[in-house]
């Protein structure tokens, strides 16, 4: 069993605290509910910034907060790091890691992972980048490739050591393109003397006709522009087919010597088992209505990226972003709390995607900004979405740090260790 | 091989990238030499604060500095991050797990590592702390044993998660005890008030008569006193003879149940292969003349916790600590440079052990300093000796943060991921 006290309040348990479900947990914390908070993690991660921590530009520590510490003052907020395994609606349980607990609400907020689209390779040789483990994997292969290119004479082997794929044209793949543009052109002349910085190619392969396909053409072209000037070689309409490791073809015949392949083409939802009658065709969401609920089982709600609401606006369900997820948070709280009365109403606040060091694009509702100022709009908005006030001032610094020097000092190779036998390694 | 270009003066190797190899080859690197760096970590790590790391009190990147960085603007260092296997004195080669190399002159700094003194538990079950990935390794037990005792009912299973035991009553066993203890006091009851605090027990085992005992007696018992203050079970004249991952046994037949064993009871020189006839018999140091050479090669030096050498003061070697290692490197670097005219003299500044949020002990040539201003004096003497500006504000940022909420941001259990299969493991 979980080992939850008794309480005379309604028990709603939450699975996952990534943006959907702390926005909703925060709400109902503060009044009556006994609040079961369930995550993998003790700690609710930043996505849009784990591209900065792959390419060591930030500490794990300033994009994760403690979800303990998050509810530190909140007595009837009980969290559980373990992992929800299946869910018997009939019988309001659901089955964890740690043993069983019983719900009055339970809302699904897991969340989505990286979509391999079934292939086995990419599963087990490319880098996803979806949560701070995988980021820090990167960094390292990054960094001990570089080490390895130094001592590798022959030039061929030495591409594979060096060049770096990017699969996916979405905001993940734009932003790491561009950063390991800029890690080419200002780091390793400083940190590796020895090698040819010229030598590095970084491929970004789209399989669509533009960038950013969920943000402007214009927004798309810029990207395009800015990736291009810092020596990005993009492909579009390319679609990757396979990777052995050592090569990446593409459907048309290309052949790329490259270890290191950064998968960012697509995501899944982390479905629930128990929840199979609920389940879209595409994409694995849970199929919820205007107020998030499932429309088999009226105690079982979803919100963010794993769920899947249609509306007028929005035919085919809302984009997986963290505004949806913040916002869907924030809407099911009031509805469990006043009564069902508020359908979601999504407002689109505009999306952003930065290019490096001092460009971004932005497209806000009928504005759009690139370049500095749409840099400045992203800094700013990343700050203040950042959860906790230490992360916030020591991000602030990383940045200007890195703004001012162009020279990090985290490019440490941290390799785990492993665990002594004993220890039980039940939270993975 | 290496890759080590061609160069016109003459070529010094150095392993280890710690105190003393750092101080070396800082100094030779302005003089016309090449010099080879060789760690198996791309980062010079700063030991004295790797407890504050395992309490999350500090992040790894904090006391790390990438060796690299360091060495940017000198194009006549060449830094290669693998394991130095075996050395050739006769051919003057060394074997590396990257290839071999040749040299003019090798520099031994190795330094020393966790001695567990053959016992197969101790050294599989028990956590060391010499290393950043240990002290990472160690902050997720303690963190995923308090998750798991949350969920546990019965009282003598959940004392296995939350007792822990310290075995080794020198600096790192004083301070971890006594950071443990304020873990106990001020975040336990904050971030698991699901927990009874009172049931945490930290123990401190101390095979000798006395804590602390590279520093005087007044400063062993004032350390006593503080710790048993803070409710640390201090033993004295207790030698753990066994562990079996669950219980701890001592000899004289006391029995205490804990997962977790910090082990801090020895250590013991990074030995390397080919040098058998110049190691000594305790603690496999190298035995060094007054100039750190090698009785038996004349162009290879030990210096640092590896090396051993003997004077009229210090009859059995100088004690194994940072002022001795860095100033073995200074004082080699200035006989390589000159001749071997200056014989090495220690000078003791003096030592000094903290015991938790603003105790300390410091014996400093003939005076003894405690409390307060004696931890003012630590926080100070370790702010400055770590490398790199952004390390200093960082730290100092973070101590100043603890001192004013008695509470971090950094309680991450951030697992590592699998490589991808793919990826090469050469630097372990």
């Amino acid at each position: 069993m979980l080992n939850i006290p008794d309480s005379p309040y309604e028990r709603i348990v939450i699975i996952g605290a990534g943006f959907a479900g702390i926005n909703l947990a925060k709400r109902l914390a503060k009044k009556k509910y006994q609040i079961v908070l369930i995550d993998k993690n003790n700690y609710h991660q930043f996505q849009p910034l784990l591209y900065q921590v792959a390419m060591a530009g930030l500490e794990p520590s300033s994009i994760s907060f403690p979800i303990r510490k998050m509810f530190q003052k909140n007595k009837n907020v009980h969290i559980r790091v373990t992992k929800a395994e299946e869910v018997f609606p009939d019988q309001k349980r659901l089955k964890t890691d740690l043993g069983e607990i019983y719900f009055d609400k339970l809302i699904i907020a897991t969340g989505a992972d990286t979509n391999f689209f079934g292939d086995k390779n990419f599963t087990n040789l490319t880098f996803p980048l979806k949560s701070i483990s995988e980021a820090l994997s990167l960094r390292n292969a990054i960094l001990t490739d570089l080490e390895m290119a130094l001592t590798e004479p022959d030039y061929e082997e030495r591409q594979g050591y060096i060049d770096i794929v990017v699969v996916g044209g979405g905001p993940t793949g734009v932003e790491m393109a561009g950063g390991l543009a800029e890690m080419k052109k200002y780091i390793l002349p400083k940190d590796y003397p020895e090698l040819n910085a010229k030598e590095m190619d970084i491929y970004l392969f789209q399989g669509g006709e533009r960038l950013l396909m969920g943000m402007s053409e214009a927004s798309g072209a810029e990207a395009l522009k800015c990736l291009e000037t810092l020596g990005v070689k993009v492909e579009l309409k390319k679609r990757v087919t396979q990777f052995d490791g050592k090569f990446v073809y593409t459907k048309d015949g290309d052949k790329i010597r490259a270890h290191k392949v950064i998968w960012a083409a697509g995501i899944k939802g982390n479905f629930l088992k128990g929840l199979e009658k609920d389940q879209t065709e595409r994409g694995q969401r849970l199929n919820v209505d205007r107020y998030n609920q499932l429309q088999s089982h009226k105690d079982i709600f979803a919100i963010g990226d794993i769920a899947s609401m249609t509306s007028e606006q929005y035919p085919y369900g809302h984009p997986q972003v963290a505004q949806v997820a913040i916002q869907q948070g924030i809407t099911l709280s009031k509805n469990i709390v006043k009564g069902f009365t508020s359908p979601f109403e999504y407002k689109d606040r505009g999306s952003m995607a930065t290019i490096g060091r001092h460009r971004a694009v932005a497209d806000l509702l009928k504005v759009k900004a690139k370049g500095f100022i749409a840099w400045v709009m992203w800094l700013f908005v990343h700050l203040f979405s950042l959860i906790g006030f230490r992360n916030k001032v020591v991000v602030m610094l990383n940045w200007f740090w890195n703004y001012m020097t162009y020279d990090q000092t985290l490019r440490l190779i941290i390799k785990a260790k492993k665990l002594p036998d004993t220890k039980s390694d039940h939270i993975s």
